[in-house]
């Protein structure tokens, strides 16, 4: 490619501060160093995670900085030492990466990556320390190795899965992040058996996706649990069956769950980073056989309490990181699902947008209105 | 049989009160009702559930009472109903027992039966809700369905394992309880693989015999930790290769055990039933892989308590209950294992007394002194 060893100008959606609205600038991509790829980003996504540190409450602030993890994109060029990944590819970059040499990396049940793994504080590359992006000759900072609201990025080559290059980017690239973070917890970790009953706890496209997941294992019964009705309406598009709001309980949501399936759930997903609904996933699954699996991320300080009996009488409480998947080794196989018509991914991407209106996203998101908003690089 | 549908009179040691000498008595055992089956005894062990509900402290006092579980004994006559089991047949009686027919008996992960589920207040037979023990015309109390410290007993047949009749009741007598749980702890639900680390709490009997499941396992680095350093010795017959004694530091021990194997366990198994103790074994698994399992008995009022990072990076933490053993079907394999010599049970056996020095074996339990005492019923 023509481009190839030089830098790009091109646009990127810029964060300067925590907060307030992201501005479209014109920022220099360096070329790719050792180990890393240049890729042109055709599609983008918005999660709340980039929302999350934008706003920076609690977290280190890191600004200025180019957020973004959810995208499909084209290998534009590559640095030295990468042979798995050329000009042309068709990549998802992933917020946490798989080296393929490490002890995790070498566990058939890991997917933490000791290289690779998410690091949200760091805002530059692994490999020199260094920024590929600048304005002006001063270093805006990356996220979560990723950066993908910028029209070019530079990602370590651990953190990019090559795909099926006839697999529609504007749809796939909802795979990066959340899709799979929920679906893999279901499929991977709680592991429901055909005909079983499954809770998730929450509604919003992780919980969604870990749906799809018992959906795709033949769940016979999906019971929501979430504190807002509305949600109820478009997880039955997801297979939901049954909606329960703790809010129109006084005894804990865990009894009315137990009572409602004589005696407990097979599988329990939690997609709210909630202490209280963590507790109730773990205590509503069936003694002798029933896995609980937390996805959501909890705060800081949060202690999780439970009987250890709960224990004993053969329970089992799991949690999972990316929905256990492999970044590079897996998620092909996840496109895959999505090209045999098995996984649905239409019903996720409630928005779409021009890369311009970046902001539109953000505010959809914030509102609560949308799953998920694709943005396109090219209007 | 002559005595089939008859009253035997015979000996059994009489728990009068809690806590006082065990006293040998004669007494009559009603024949077999519906669905039981009237076992002569052979040998019998001692196990620190007996000694507990012989204490009764904080326990509903069930006296007088005829304890006893561990036990090998042979099919003296049968009730109405029973077909699997016949006069001559070798058995071992267990505490919870596999009616077959309920939703946990026909899970392939639970062996919690509905029907046959221990219950330590319950003192008659479910089938009338009678004794089948008398002193001149008065009740005498079962414990756990089994009652072993008699000449003869009555138990339900979903609390029987048929054996193989070849296999020494002396020595196999000992899988009714303790040394099944610890070992299915390891072998069903830690299922550490070969050349794995494994962390075992507490170095009693059930303990020891979680650790002789991770020596089956071909791990290759079992550490004990407890409390008395004089456990060390014996543990290594049961492929201990280091001991880690809390109380030597000033951390809490699973940062000891972290540093130790350079991030953490792949298997933990708790057999203390202390409920720091079973934090502890949770914590030093390693992230991504770890799996950690309880099996001790904790305190009504105990609370886990733990970050739920330690799950959402990737932890297991599981319980058991008699090491997820279905008694019926599984029990007659384990006794194969020890028939072809893979599985030790010399071991475990420290001690053997004529049935008539049951007080002893409570002495030497006491003492700590002995893991199992096998008492003879024959002198």
């Amino acid at each position: 490619m023509a481009t190839a060893g030089k830098v790009i100008k091109c646009k990127a959606a810029v964060a300067w501060e925590a907060g307030k609205p992201l501005s479209i600038e014109e920022v220099e991509v360096a070329p790719p160093q050792a180990m890393e790829v240049r890729v042109k980003i055709l599609y983008t996504a918005l999660c709340h995670t980039d929302v999350y540190f934008w706003e920076a409450k609690g977290q280190t602030p890191v600004f200025p900085r180019i957020l973004g993890h959810e995208a499909g994109g084209i290998v534009e060029s590559v640095g030295e030492g990468v042979t798995e990944l050329a000009p042309g590819d068709h990549v998802l970059p992933v917020f946490t990466g798989e080296c393929k040499e490490c002890a995790h990396c070498k566990s058939e049940e890991s997917n933490m990556c000791d290289l690779l793994r998410i690091n949200v504080d760091r805002g530059v590359m692994i490999g020199d320390g260094q920024s590929r992006f600048t304005i002006n000759g001063k270093p805006i900072f990356h996220f979560v190795g990723t950066s993908t609201f910028s029209e070019y990025t530079v990602i370590h080559v651990g953190c990019l899965a090559k795909i099926n290059p006839e697999a529609p980017l504007d749809k796939v690239c909802i795979l990066s992040c959340g899709i799979s973070t929920g679906l893999g917890a279901t499929l991977n970790v709680a592991k429901p058996t055909k005909g079983s009953t499954v809770a998730i706890f929450g509604l919003g496209a992780v919980g969604l996706a870990a749906m799809e997941g018992a959906r795709l294992s033949g769940a016979s019964r999906i019971i929501g649990v979430d504190l807002n009705p509305a949600k109820y309406e478009q997880a039955k598009k997801f297979g939901c069956t049954d909606f329960v709001n703790p809010k129109d309980y006084s005894k804990p949501v865990q009894e009315v769950l137990i009572e409602m399936t004589n005696g407990g759930l097979d599988r329990a997903v939690e997609c709210t980073g909630h202490i209280d609904a963590m507790i109730s996933a773990f205590e509503c699954v069936h003694d002798g056989w029933g896995v609980a699996v937390l996805v959501g991320v909890p705060h800081k300080e949060a202690v999780f309490k439970t009987s250890p009996m709960n224990f004993l009488s053969e329970r089992t409480l799991k949690g999972t990181f990316f929905g256990n998947y492999k970044p590079r080794t897996d998620l092909p196989n996840v496109v895959e699902m999505y090209m045999r018509k098995e996984l649905e991914l239409e019903k996720f991407i409630t928005h779409s947008v021009p890369f311009s209106q970046i902001n539109t996203a953000f505010d959809l998101m914030l509102k609560g209105e949308s799953l998920r908003c694709i943005m396109r690089m090219e209007e």
